[in-house]
């Protein structure tokens, strides 16, 4: 199927946005009942990774955990934007998911959700969704 | 085709259990010849990897260097359980990999093996696996 | 489609190695206007990442930042190759990419390259290509 294309806007310089209900959406607008989404980041400093959306401490330490582990302004750092930390964060949790679809929707484990990881924000930042059928 | 389940033992808190044999195994009842395996793992403290399974000492190095750059308890954490280290490290592996099928069998380089990362363990984890074979 | 393979000279022990255009070379001659290109690295001490292509210093510093976080020869390592952190940085920015095409061309966003980023060289290393065009 074609590409989709979402917006998301992201409130912080560092922060998670769970976008699991959009990626629903479109798997039900699809009307596919099983095969595979396929979802894109196309940026260099936000990517995207499927982690805990029951207490959003978890993904507050995660994001204190990236900084203390990749902080900003490094004084080696030669990069003339300074944020060469948001494009290595990038590179860890990377830019590509692939997610199932069984009986019309996204398997997740229980504790799974969906999130945009914005490393260099606030921003409007875009997400690429593409929906493969199963051929039966 | 319909996603397969597996299950997995994991023997310690933090540890690699290889499951490459497992996924053969699959691919084999599948009798796909040429396509793609799809692998999913539906936690938030468990994630899958390749990595080389010659050597023992490359897992349990590569353990050791994670609880160096992630130390469970940081005096910052906020989330309940006290694990955020373990969801920070399947961030970092991730919970997907796409592997080759070709004249029936999966395709790994030499020293690859896929290994389930567990990070929180000792648990029952599961592995979600969809095959999807060319169309040719 | 079958599985297209590359070789990529990497010249030094650590670097990211762009392969964007030898990507959409393969992407143009199989004359596919709309699928996947799913790329695989099968190796053990070198992964394949998205990454900014515009300023030379982001890599450069991500490779800084990267050594920093996993240094060589940490006096606990027993792998007897010694480059345990190698393996451990291929495991972080992982073995695959999945890439959309429309119309006939990989769709990136507008600063990112795909790099081979070798951990343990100088070498040849090997990428494979699996292209999947759509069903309509």
């Amino acid at each position: 199927m074609r590409i989709q294309r979402i917006s998301v806007e992201t409130p912080a310089h560092s922060c998670f946005v769970e976008i699991t209900a959009k990626v629903q959406t479109i798997v039900h607008q699809s009307e596919i009942e099983d095969g595979i989404a396929l979802i894109f980041v196309p940026h260099t400093t936000a990517g995207i990774t499927l982690n805990e959306n029951a207490d959003p401490n978890v993904v507050r330490d995660m994001l204190t955990d990236l900084d203390r582990i990749a902080p900003d302004d490094q004084p080696y750092y030669r990069h003339f934007e300074g944020n060469s930390a948001s494009h290595l964060k990038t590179s860890f949790v990377g830019n590509n998911l692939v997610i199932f679809i069984e009986g019309g929707n996204i398997v997740l484990g229980r504790w799974q959700g969906i999130y945009l990881c914005e490393f260099d924000g606030p921003r409007t930042r875009r997400v690429q969704i593409k929906i493969i059928p199963d051929m039966e």
